[in-house]
C-alpha cells in the first residue's frame, strides 16, 4: 500500500474549464495482487474530446478520463515484467493497480521519441488518419481543407494529405501556427481565423473548391466549407470544439449537401481498430524519414493535466498538448 | 405555327416567393419541323426544391423549370405517335416543340390514375424510394422519423418504411395532415410542429431512438432528430424547407454527430437512375394493392401553377400539388 495523487473533476465545468472544476487528490494505492500489475505515470495526454465528456459521462468525485503512457513498477501478471512501457485509458493517475486489461504493451522505435506514442502514433494519429482516409474517403491529388490544422489531430490529417499528393489548406489561430504549417508541415495555404475573414478566405484559398473537409470546428468555418464543396464531396466530422463550451453559433449552410451530394459522417477513433496494423506501419516510415512534422507543447509536472486541458481551448498548444511526469 | 402561354420567372423572389415574382407571357410556337415533335400539357408539377433554384440557376423572362406529363399532338419524329403520352422536364409551358430528347414515352397502368406519374411513380417517388433505402440504408424494423410527412416526398417516405416492417413517425404542420397520416397512411406517431413543442415531442415520441432521419426540413427539426440518432445512424439530406426562404434558423446539435457516428448524406432524384426499374416495379405493387396511399392537391388551369409553387411554402398542399391543364 502506498499513497499517490490522481486528479478528478468535482464539478461541472460551465463554458471552458477552470482549475477549480478539478481537484487534486491523495489516494490510497494497493500493491499489485496476483494477477495485477501497478503502473507509474510517465506522460499523460490532454485532449479536445474531453471536453463535452465533463458534461456527460465522466463521474464527478472520481479520476479525469485520459491516455496515459506509463512504467510497470510491480508485477504478478505474467504478461507484465516490471519495465514495461505500457500505453492505457486509465486517465489522470499518477500511480494505479490493474489486472492488466486494457494495457497496451509499448515497443517504441528506438529512433522515435516515446512521447509521439501520444499522438502521432497514439489515438490522434489514428483519429487523423482513418478519418481522413477511410470516411473521408481522401483520393490522391484532391482539394483538402483542414480546420484547427494547428492541433494534433489537424497537423497530422493535413501532412497525409500533403503526402498523398493533395492540395491542402488549413486554418489556424495565430500566425506562429500559420507560419509553421507552412514553412514545416508544408501546406499549400494557411488562414489564421482570427485576423481573416473566415469565409472569405477560405473560398480564396480553394480556387478548385473542397472534395474533403476535415471538421475539428462546426460553427462558421463549417458554414465557409460547405460554401466551397464540390459534387460528392465528403465531410467527416472529428470534433466541434467551437460549440464544446456553448454558445457556439448555428450553422447556416447544411442545404449546400443537397445539390453537392456532399457527406457528412461522425467518427472516433476506436471505430479503426482493423487499419492499426497499417496505421503504425505507415506513420513510422512517415516519421522516421521527416515527412510528418510535429509539435508537442509539455506542461512539466502531475498536477499540470488540468491547466493543460483548459489551455486546448485558449489555443495555448501548438500541436499536442502532454503532460509529463517523468522518464 | 401557333402561340401557347408559358410561365415566366421575371424577378427574383425575396423569401416565399408573390405572385408579382412570375409573369403569364403568350409565346409563338412553331409546328413540329422532321424529327420533332409538338407536346401540349396535361399536367405539371410543383415541388419544393424550385424555389432555391429561383435564386440560382432558373433563368429570369424564360419558362419556369418543372416537370409535367403531355400528349404528343404533332409528331415528324418516328419515336413518337401523335396521342403518345410523354412525361418531361421542360417546365411551365401549355405547349411545346421539341426534338424528341427529354422526352420519356409513358405506357401507364390502366389501374392507376395518370397524376400518379408525376409522384408517387414520378420523381418525388423516387427521391423517397431512394434516398430512404439507398441513401438512408434502411433496415427492416428500424426507428425513423420523417419530416413534412404530409408532403409528396415524406408520405411516401413513410409508408415505404412502414411496408419494411420500420416503426414511423412523422412530422407535419396540421392537423388534418396528421389525421391523414395517422389514420389512412398507418403511422405509429405523428407530430404537429406548429401545435407541439418540437425536440419534447420528436423525444416522446421515439422511445427507441432514431436509426433514419428523413430531412426535408433542416433547422429545428434537425436539431431535434440529432438528439435523438442512434449509433450508426443515418440522415438523408432531401430538402431543408426551412432554409429556402431565407431566416432559417442556424442548426446547434452537429456535434452529435461524433459519438452517433451519424453519417448525414445529401442526394437528388437523378442518382438513383439504376433503381428505376425496381423501383417502378415495387411502387405499381405498392400503390395496386392499397399499402401506399396518396393525397393530391390539384389546381385547375394552366395559369394557377404560381400559386401552387407559392402555396407549397405555405403548407397548403395535402400530399403532392399538381395542377391540371387537360385530360
Amino acid at each position: 500500500m502506498t499513497t499517490a495523487r490522481q486528479i478528478h473533476l468535482v464539478r461541472r465545468p460551465m463554458g471552458i474549464p477552470v482549475p477549480d472544476d478539478f481537484a487534486l487528490v491523495e489516494a490510497d494505492i494497493a500493491d499489485a495482487g496476483e494477477g495485477e500489475v501497478q503502473v507509474a505515470a510517465l506522460w499523460m495526454s490532454v485532449d479536445p474530446y474531453m471536453r463535452p465528456r465533463l458534461d456527460a459521462d465522466q463521474a464527478l468525485g472520481e479520476p479525469m478520463i485520459g491516455g496515459g503512457i506509463g512504467r510497470v513498477v510491480q508485477s504478478r501478471n505474467p504478461r507484465f515484467a516490471e519495465g514495461d512501457l505500457v500505453r492505457h485509458g486509465f486517465g489522470f493517475r499518477e500511480l494505479f493497480t490493474r489486472d492488466g486489461k486494457g494495457l497496451q504493451k509499448l515497443a517504441p522505435d528506438p529512433e522515435l521519441p516515446l512521447s509521439v506514442y501520444l499522438h502521432a502514433l497514439g489515438g490522434t494519429g489514428m483519429t487523423a488518419y482513418g478519418g481522413l482516409l477511410e470516411v473521408g474517403a481522401l483520393k490522391d491529388g484532391e482539394q483538402v481543407f483542414v480546420s484547427t490544422a494547428g492541433g494534433a489531430v489537424g497537423s497530422v490529417v493535413a501532412q497525409i494529405a500533403r503526402i498523398k499528393g493533395c492540395r491542402v489548406v488549413g486554418s489556424t489561430g495565430s500566425d506562429a501556427k500559420a507560419a509553421w504549417l507552412r514553412d514545416v508541415a508544408g501546406l499549400d495555404a494557411v488562414i489564421n481565423y482570427k485576423t481573416q475573414p473566415l469565409a472569405k478566405a477560405v473560398a480564396e484559398a480553394t480556387p478548385k473548391g473542397i472534395d474533403v473537409y476535415f471538421e475539428n470546428v462546426g460553427g462558421a468555418h463549417l458554414d465557409a466549407a460547405l460554401q466551397r464543396m464540390n459534387v460528392h464531396g465528403r465531410i467527416p466530422v472529428c470534433g466541434m470544439i467551437s460549440t464544446y463550451n456553448g454558445g457556439g453559433e448555428g450553422v447556416q449552410n447544411l442545404f449546400k449537401l443537397i445539390y453537392g451530394k456532399v457527406r457528412m459522417q461522425g467518427f472516433v477513433a476506436s471505430d479503426f481498430g482493423h487499419l492499426a496494423a497499417q496505421f503504425v506501419a505507415d506513420m513510422t516510415g512517415w516519421l522516421k524519414d521527416g515527412q510528418i512534422k510535429y509539435q508537442e507543447t509539455v506542461l512539466e509536472g502531475f498536477e499540470a493535466a488540468p491547466e493543460g486541458l483548459i489551455g486546448l481551448f485558449e489555443g495555448r498548444n501548438s500541436g499536442k498538448m502532454l503532460i509529463h511526469i517523468a522518464d
